[in-house]
């Protein structure tokens, strides 16, 4: 059998007992770990699975997937993935090869940013596509992100902006001479998240992402109890806090779109700045929590 | 302290660890049983989990959440959710009341069908809004979801709806007369659901749920092993299956986007009646998994 076992969002305790009872029993565990990662080390997940774990990059999981599968039609093999399994692409191809193969498989479920955003108080069925903002360099600063952005604000829709995550990337220099060096990991930040939303705006100015108007919450570390925090106020004043009220990574940015209820304006208020936030909700939003 | 745990999708054995300890250590334990339902017994619940379960139904959290915080601020209460405690809106509230009386809150998340609907091989990132259809009655037949699906298909997003659920509903006459007195409990299945659709489709006439050229994948029992049952084809080929290749509750269904992916096309023709799948994904939806 080969499981896919989503491990949550935080640490070693949120897998489920269906996920940890398919890991004691298998051969091999593979650990996913450039899509997103957990808040503690692998050494950690090692001890309380009882299991060494095989780190295994892009490459293993895109181009070397027969690898994973290799075997698993006798023993139990599993890939082990921060959140829950499907959030992106790769997962489904390897269930698709695995299925060319003959090889039974079974997917895990767990959290994952996707239905924890809902922590923010914002409802879910209130959000349209989420979005995915990638690092900018000098030369390349992909807009398309505003297109969807803007597509959910005119219908009123919050936004999920999932923020980049650069896991054993090359330099352009050393991926152009063939050099297997991998640069230090880095996860984007609310601030330069925001600088990058700005800078957009300012550009193609359609009042998609205003500074001032616009609401917006922050989220680091969801799911991880007395380290999680959230943030609610205008980009304006998220881009203005000190970078330490954010805190270490994961961070996650919502766009508050215009279909927002006056539960959900009270509900996020508890995590608001200063009063800002129920100015704007009324006076831009048209929408008051009293 | 406060738990608001999510039981995922399940059965027992879906809880996260982290939700688990928290639970062994609480006082009293109640159970939500209105939004969603587990695939067991609740006396399963109760021996896993080694606690007797107070089920909350409407009534007690809404109206009532104040007798389910009694004491919390002393002791350990948590109150379980089935799938993600943020699915909906009353969950917020009761988190809201704590806060109020000061009471430490926690939330442990988990799988809910807003992020394991990627079983059936669409992207997340490819999901507009999540639309609730409702049981019609003879004189009500809300069709606002429509908007909202046309919303989403103007976009080429993907539409999740959520199939409606009555559980210790009342009678108009028994609500007329205030009797105590439930209804058996209904989930709503695949063909009903479609039929509704179709009925919409037939008074609207705006071509956004053309039962022939409008693909559409059903789920059964998401996360449920073996028991999980996913289907691929038109409207009116779902409609036309028998009811049994549905199996038991519960059941979702996602109206496909133009915003289609041949891979995502290629993983659900698994799950496809027949060829009509990808014929249409290529015909209507322009798009070919080859």
């Amino acid at each position: 059998m080969f499981y896919l076992i989503g491990l949550g969002l935080c640490d070693e305790k949120d897998i489920t007992i269906k996920g940890l009872e398919a890991i004691k029993g298998c051969s091999r565990v593979y650990l996913e770990a450039y899509t997103s990662i957990l808040m503690i080390e692998q050494s950690k997940l090692e001890e309380f699975y009882g299991k060494t774990l095989i780190v295994a990059d892009r490459d293993t999981v895109e181009t070397d997937s027969d690898a994973i599968l290799d075997g698993a039609d006798q023993v139990d093999v599993a890939l082990l993935i921060v959140g829950d399994p499907f959030g992106a692409t790769t997962h489904a191809d390897i269930l698709l090869r695995a299925r060319a193969r003959g090889i039974p498989t079974e997917v895990i479920h767990n959290a994952s940013i996707m239905n924890a955003v809902g922590a923010c108080g914002l409802q879910l069925y209130n959000f349209g596509q989420a979005v995915s903002l990638v690092f900018f360099t000098e030369n390349w600063k992909p807009d398309s992100f505003y297109d969807r952005v803007a597509e959910n604000r005119r219908l009123g829709m919050h936004t999920l902006l999932l923020l980049d995550i650069k896991v054993k990337e090359q330099s352009e220099e050393n991926l152009a001479r063939g050099r297997k060096i991998y640069e230090p990991p880095r996860y984007m930040s609310i601030p330069l998240a925001i600088s990058q939303l700005c800078e957009v705006e300012a550009t193609r100015k359609e009042g998609i992402l205003d500074p001032e108007s616009t609401l917006a919450i922050s989220m680091s570390r969801v799911g991880g109890g007395s380290q999680q925090r959230i943030v609610a106020g205008t980009l304006s004043q998220l881009g203005k806090q000190d970078p330490e009220v954010y805190g270490p990574p994961l961070h996650s940015l919502i766009i508050v779109g215009k279909r927002l209820h006056p539960l959900e304006v009270e509900y996020a208020n508890s995590f608001a700045i200063d009063e800002t936030w129920k100015r704007v909700a009324k006076d831009v939003y048209g929408v008051s929590d009293e």
